[in-house]
């Protein structure tokens, strides 16, 4: 029986190693070239961090589909089901692009001054070069994609999983935009946002290589089940840290979600319980704010039972994810999604 | 011989004649759905009008390739070269889809208020709708060209080519702004970016039918030419219109190039005759002009032959873009390709 600290040690450590893969690849898929500028602006959220989990799923995934060692197999000459090989790095490197091109603008239109702990890309460079960065990353996610070296019928189909993956990332950002508007929102409400907003690159991560690769459908729509539901777990995850996560911690000020009334899986349980959302914190900007009103806010929306529901939320989805994980091969890559599914709960930022 | 009038007609007539049916495409591939305040602002600058130059292209390359007469053919049943039938409107549709998206996109990052008459799309909703607009846009425009039914290995050129030229748009672009600050751009810079910033995308509907319809290499490479060519031209002769159209019939300010500080071929070439740019128009704002600045202008940049010089370079890529027609069958259809290449020198607007 392993201690959860010894299983968070084992994903991070997991994790680590192919992120390092990941970030060498990231240059050599995406260089900066001519105009020089808007490459740089495209690559700097790209090179200032990120822990890499999405890649990090695909690229477990695939090693557990094929039934090889973790680690053991070169991701740019991967076997795949049927002879042949892929280059499932592109894949890993196309859905991270994805990822950073909806951060980018995501943070145009939060208004957020910080992401992983340096200045928003429309605040390093300016809005018109945040907004190209992104329409930049977007396209070439896409070209990327197509160098992996598929056969042309399952390059399609990962075309067209990336294509409708960003759509209904378009579609879940819209509604959390509308959601900030309205005072009832329902948990369910709330879940179908995260699922289009949040889970569904989780998803396309976890069911990219079963395509690419060559697995049958019922392997391909388990995965993207899987996917789903740890995405969602894991942002509701994020909702729980946003609140009880140190500042300096989190690399921006804690309880960020209440101060500027985003709806998380906490409040929208928490109303429904009838505490007043709008009145758990009096103040209105993230500078304004202090621990101590936050700390309030906190202890209501514990006494409410709404963090209780959120992590139990969270630890439910995580099971179901790891019981879809049955089509595939037994094996220590299927092993360490399982422990990935752990961790995206359990983590402490 | 016809006259440059009766030609321009016979033009227009066959552009209106697939606009209608554009536009009756538009909604099907695009409908409202939820969340309805997305796509309908997805939408609203689709919905406000359009020439449709681009899908003109596009379907009309495809009747000149197979050899039907216009308008005779089905373009959701389109024969393809070996057998089969390919849904060419969505490819038609995906094209405007991708031009829809750039101009939204464009317009916050020049911040301008007005569109084919109509208030931009950060106007009309805000700059978080505008922005998730054109990134709806994008990943559908995706989505419709993988509905055109074409097989796996043309389907994936044909992908490539769109993402490819989305990238270039955004490369263009990129140098677009670059050059507002830069005084010193020559007329091969300018049309290097004229040529991804615009051209590609007439270059991308040209091309994409024989790619899907299953032309040679030779035809494609033509064909690519030739979009290449008429979008340099067509931006040549949009920058002429700007100066020599009356606003009203411009649907903006005559003279905002100039007013707004913005590189045409005209001010690169006027400077390189010694025409100090800078002091041509006094006014900062397309609010203040004068019309009888803007005439000043005019009369200066004629005098040192700039307006000669953009005409006379539109109509040499015009005649070497005709030329590569000579691929095509000797048709109705490639009659109207070389027309609609002397239609974008010639028209008033």
């Amino acid at each position: 029986m392993t201690t959860p600290e010894a299983r968070e040690e084992a994903v991070l450590e997991a994790v680590r190693k192919r992120r390092e893969q990941v970030n060498d690849a990231i240059p050599e898929e995406l260089p900066v070239q001519r105009p020089e500028r808007l490459y740089e602006a495209s690559r700097y959220l790209l090179d200032a961090g990120g822990k890499r989990l999405r890649p990090t799923v695909l690229l477990t995934t695939a090693e557990s589909l094929v039934d090889v060692e973790p680690l053991s197999s070169d991701y740019r000459t991967f076997p795949s089901l049927d002879g042949g090989t892929i280059d499932i790095m592109n894949a890993a490197v196309s859905v991270e692009v994805i990822q950073s091109f909806t951060l980018i603008h995501d943070d145009i239109m939060d208004d957020d001054d910080l992401r992983r702990g340096v200045p928003a890309v429309h605040k390093e460079y300016d809005l018109e070069a945040a907004i190209l960065a992104g329409d930049t990353l977007y396209s070439k996610a896409f070209e990327i994609m197509l160098e992996t070296g598929a056969d042309p019928d399952r390059m399609v189909e990962a075309l067209g999983i990336l294509a409708t993956t960003c759509t209904k990332i378009c579609e879940g950002q819209s509604l959390d935009v509308t959601f900030e508007e309205r005072a009832n929102v329902s948990p369910e409400e709330y879940l179908e946002m995260v699922e289009q907003k949040t889970a569904v690159l989780y998803a396309a991560s976890a069911c990219l290589p079963a395509v690419l690769l060559g697995s049958d459908d019922e392997t391909i729509e388990a995965l993207y089940g899987y996917g789903l539901d740890i995405g969602r777990a894991f942002q509701i995850q994020d909702d729980v840290l946003d609140l009880t996560v140190p500042s300096d911690k989190l690399g921006k000020q804690r309880g960020s979600d209440l101060v500027e009334n985003k709806q998380t899986l906490i409040t929208v349980h928490a109303r429904e319980q009838g505490v007043v959302i709008d009145d758990l914190v009096d103040s209105d900007t993230v500078e304004a704010v202090t621990e101590a009103e936050i700390d309030a806010a906190l202890a209501e929306l514990e006494k409410a039972g709404s963090i209780t529901y959120a992590k139990e939320t969270a630890e439910d989805l995580v099971e179901q994810g790891k019981s879809r994980l049955e089509v595939l091969p037994d094996n220590e890559a299927r092993q360490l999604l399982c422990e990935l599914a752990d961790y995206l709960i359990e983590r402490g930022y």
